[in-house]
């Protein structure tokens, strides 16, 4: 059984404010929390149709496929809800190369560039406050497990690179230098923003090297990388010349 | 107004058997339909309820909001939904760099390599026949007008590697050479696999040089890269190996 007051907490948990309040967020479907099991994050409670995982029985509720669907936000539920603690927010470590978003707002882009960043190595993702919640369940589902292993902080982006300013500063413009060509250092605070609007006018003052992916096509009419596959880009050739 | 033929037709184009049968795919959206319109492909009607496109009046039908509502398949439909032909299947060109996609099933996916094939300059994208349909509306969308620029060829992928043995074929594998230390062409057709199984065994033992992302990162619960992220990386990699 699955009570109206546990359905009314896990389905507001879709919603950043109830995440902040409550200080938990969901996981779905088999894999994803047991990845999330095998990682420091604490569990809440789990609500699953099979007995499947390894959890203690005080925290696990067994339930009906029907209310499964009660809870669930897939439109084909995968036997199990979990909700986890939001873990306290930690001190961002400034060493080595560090990604920075600004404003980037769909979930599966930050999904996808936290697996990136666990794909290579690096442990620490800063965001400015409009930056989508790590924690919205799209963002968990695209990070694949990856959201244990990254620190992902919030926080004022132009307050942390002033209060830092040895830290060299890189950034992502069509204007910028060639990625290809431009001698830039291997570790630093790489920024990346908007889908739309990109870099915004007050961080861009604050970046000291402007970096570009050239286009190899000819058409005039191609968008711009999207965001995630610009990081890909990007990290390949920061780990590259590092390592090669 | 829109009939009630017409509402049929177009919401059945989110089905490849229908879309196969009338030769036709949707486009939503301002941005999306006018960057088809620029391209060679061939309007077949517009649906929109401002008159704001360059279109014959014998193509355009000024709808309202709630007919619009019936024909879009977003939550929040956007201005206009237009019907293009889905043109001939030409045959593909090998020359160049050439990806070849074996069994991609997520739209999303597609759509996104579709965007990088435009931006690095890959004018062939070889898709097995069970890889998602290019004109899916979601590829569509996510390939944000980069489709009118790419030849997208279903085929049988073992059978054009075997008709064509001068080509180099190489794709991506867990156990392959590291993508930035091996030697390798940089023409020929590059296989992406699947997004759960990778490369199917048949297509594998066609592939003469097996590559690999390194991980840069310290986990070995880390999942491997997604397939349009992979790409990414690989194709910066091929462009800057050449060009610079």
């Amino acid at each position: 059984m699955v009570s109206k007051s546990q359905i009314k907490l896990i389905t507001s948990l879709e919603q950043k404010k109830a995440r902040t309040k409550n200080k938990l967020f969901i996981v779905e479907g088999i894999k994803g929390i047991t990845e999330i099991l095998t990682s420091n994050y604490k569990l809440d409670s789990l609500y699953t149709t099979e007995e499947i995982f390894d959890v203690p029985a005080s925290k696990t509720n067994l339930i009906k496929e029907a209310d499964l669907k009660k809870i669930s936000r897939l439109k084909t539920p995968q036997t199990a809800v979990a909700l986890f603690k939001v873990p306290e927010v930690k001190t961002p470590d400034l060493n080595g190369l560090i990604i920075a978003l600004d404003g980037v707002r769909d979930p599966g882009n930050l999904g996808t560039i936290i697996r990136l960043c666990d794909w290579f190595g690096v442990k620490t993702l800063l965001c400015s406050k409009d930056t989508v919640d790590c924690y919205n369940p799209k963002v968990v589902q695209a990070s694949m497990g990856s959201i244990t292993r990254v620190r992902v902080v919030y926080l004022d982006l132009s307050q942390v690179i002033k209060d830092n300013p040895e830290i060299p500063v890189m950034g992502t413009f069509l204007e910028g230098e060639n990625l290809y060509e431009a001698n830039f250092p291997s570790s630093g605070i790489l920024v990346l923003g908007n889908e739309a609007n990109g870099i915004s006018r007050e961080l861009e003052r604050l970046v000291s090297r402007k970096l570009n992916i050239p286009q190899f096509g000819d058409s005039q009419n191609t968008e711009s990388l999207n965001v995630a596959t610009a990081t890909a880009v990007i990290l390949g050739e920061f780990r590259r010349r590092e390592n090669y």
